[in-house]
C-alpha cells in the first residue's frame, strides 16, 4: 500500500490511498495517517481491501504523508557518511558501537513541493537525502528483533541542514536544535512489501537519485547502512515508549564507493574534497537551488513519489 | 489563571480553570489546553471571564497541565549547575555564550502524583527540578525582546534523567535520547502574573523546594538563571517556527551558594562531592524513592501545586 495525505486546510490533512499505479486515489474512512498508525492492525486490513480509486492524483495537492509527528529521531548509520563529516565538522562523535540518533522538530514537516524558507544564505544551507520509518505503538526495552514487526511504513526525507550551525551545536554535546530546521518528506509513505526484497534486514537496499540544481548530485544505495532500522527502533526505544507515528531516520545515504556514486548532502561532497585536495571547493546552497530526490527500485518505480523543492529566502512570514 | 488538565480517558485530557483559592475547578468551553494555546489571544479572555467554579478539585485525578506537546526544548541556563555538571559527566559543552539546548520527548509528560517506571537502578535515575514556560506560536527568528509576549504560561518540570547514559551521549556530539525519557509536570500552569513580580527579566524568582525521599535536599531559586525564558525562546525560535504549547525549559535550578541552599538534582550534589571530597558519595535513586517538589512565592504560596511521585521498575507494561 502506497499513502499520502491531501491538503484539506487542517494541520494533519485528508489521508489517501493511492491506486496500485498511482494515478488515482480513494479517501478511506479513517481521516489521517496518524490516526490510521494509532489503530494500524485494525485498519491495515480495511485499507488493503479497497479497490475503488475514484479520485485523479494531482501531485501539487500533496502535503507530506505524515505533515506532523509527535516525535521525529534521526540516526546517522552511514559510515562512509559519518568518517566524511568528522572532517567537515572539525569534532569527531566519540565511537561508542552504538547508533548516532538526535531529536529533532516534528511539529512540521514540508510537503515534497514545497519552497523551504531559511533565514541566512551564510548558515551553510545543505540538503541530506535519506530514507526512514513510521512505526506503530513501541514498547520501551523492544529488542532488534521484535521492532522489526513494528515499521510500519517507509519514507524518504530530506533532513535539512545549517552547516555553520552544526559543529558548533555538537561541542556543546546538547545536540542540534538550530542546525537542524524542519524536514521535507517525499509523498508517498508505503508498506514494506511495497519494496519487494529490497527491502531487507531493516534496510531500504535501493539508489536514491539526487539532483541539484537539475545535475545528478548522487545516487548512493541505500543498504549499506551500519545498522538496521530495527536496530535504531530499539535504540531509540531504550528508555521511552515510542508513541504511534513516530518517525526515525537513516541520516544520509552514502556508500564507501563516493567517488563513483557521489553523496547525498553538500558537506559530505565538501569532505571528499578535503581528503582530496585540501580544501573543500563546493558551496552550500543558495535561495532559489533546486533539490529533487528520487528513491528508485531496480525496475525503476519510485514507489515514495519525489521531492522537488526550492530553498527561498525567509521574510518574516509565518 | 491556573490551569490544569483532568484525566477523562483520552491523550489530551480535559482543561480545567481553577478557582482562585484552588479548591474547585470551572470547565471552560475550550477541551484542551493545546487548543487553548493555539487560539490564546481569543480564549484568554473568555477563561479571565469565569467567576463559577463548582467542582471541588482532587488532585489524584491531575495530569500533566500539558500531557503531550508538540516540542519540548530544555535549556540549561544555570551556570553553577552547568560548572559542577562538567565535572560529573567527564565532559564540558564548549562555552559559546550562546544557551545550552536540547530536544527531548514530549509525547508524553507524566502526571504529578504518577508512578515513573525506569528500566534500570544502575542507569544514575536522577531528579533534575526546573521551571518552564509554554508559548504560543513563535515566529521564527523572533527576537529575545519580541519573544516575551509569547510566554503564555509558566510550569514546573521533573525532568528526569539517566547519567550513566548521559556522558557517553554528550560525546557524541548528537545530544541525549536515551539518558532523557519523559518529564514530569506539576498540576499548575499559570499565567505571569499569577507570580507577581517573582516573575521578571524573564525568570521565576520562586525557591524550588525539592525533597527526596522526605529529606529537604535543594531550596535554590531561579533567578540566577544565566538567560531569561525570553532569550531561550527566541534561541529555540532562530531557525524553526514554534507551534502554540511548545514547551521551553529552564534546566535544573541552581545557585552559587549551592552549599548553603542545595542542589535540584543528584548529580550536582555529586558534582559538589567531587570538587569537596575528592569522590561522588551520594547514590543516585532506586525503585521505590520519592521526589517531591515545590516551587514557593515569598508569601508561602506554591502556584505550581507539587510534584510528589516515586520512581518504579519497568517490567515491561506500556
Amino acid at each position: 500500500m502506497r499513502l499520502a495525505t491531501i491538503r484539506n486546510g487542517g494541520r494533519d490533512g485528508r489521508l489517501i490511498l493511492l491506486s496500485p499505479d498511482g494515478s488515482s486515489y480513494a479517501e478511506p474512512a479513517v481521516a489521517t495517517l496518524q490516526s490510521a498508525l494509532e489503530q494500524w492492525t485494525d485498519i491495515a486490513p480495511a485499507l488493503a481491501a479497497i479497490t475503488d480509486f475514484p479520485h485523479p492524483v494531482d501531485p501539487a495537492q500533496l502535503a507530506a504523508p505524515l505533515p506532523r509527528a509527535w516525535q521525529w529521531l534521526d540516526g546517522s548509520a552511514f559510515e562512509s557518511h559519518g568518517a566524511l563529516m568528522d572532517k567537515v565538522l572539525d569534532i569527531a562523535p566519540e565511537k561508542t558501537g552504538r547508533p548516532l540518533m538526535y531529536q529533532g522538530v516534528s511539529d512540521h514537516f514540508y510537503g515534497p513541493q514545497d519552497d523551504v524558507p531559511m533565514p541566512d544564505e551564510t548558515l551553510g544551507i545543505d540538503f541530506e537525502g535519506e530514507f526512514g520509518v513510521i512505526v506503530d505503538a513501541v514498547p520501551m526495552g523492544v529488542t532488534s528483533q521484535d521492532a522489526m514487526a513494528h515499521i510500519r511504513l517507509i519514507v524518504q526525507i530530506n533532513d535539512w541542514s545549517l552547516r555553520a550551525l552544526a559543529g558548533p551545536e555538537m561541542k556543546t554535546g546538547f545536540g542540534w536544535v538550530q542546525a537542524k530546521p524542519a524536514c521535507s518528506m517525499a509523498p508517498f509513505a508505503v508498506t514494506p512489501d511495497e519494496l519487494g526484497d529490497q527491502w531487507r534486514d531493516g534496510r531500504v537496499a535501493m539508489d536514491l537519485l539526487v539532483d541539484w540544481n537539475g545535475q545528478r548530485f548522487g545516487a548512493a544505495n541505500g543498504e549499506a547502512m551500519g545498522f538496521g532500522f530495527h536496530d535504531l527502533v530499539a535504540h531509540a526505544a531504550r528508555t521511552r515508549h515510542l508513541v504511534a507515528g513516530t518517525v526515525i531516520g537513516s541520516g544520509t545515504v552514502s556508500n564507501a564507493n563516493f567517488r563513483e556514486v557521489g553523496s547525498s548532502c553538500i558537506a559530505e561532497r565538501r569532505g571528499i574534497e578535503i581528503v582530496d585536495e585540501g580544501t573543500a571547493r563546493t558551496a552550500f546552497m543558495r535561495f532559489g537551488d533546486h533539490i529533487r530526490m528520487e528513491g528508485r527500485l531496480a525496475d525503476g518505480r519510485a514507489p515514495f513519489g519525489i521531492i522537488d523543492q526550492q530553498v527561498i529566502a525567509y521574510r518574516g512570514e509565518q
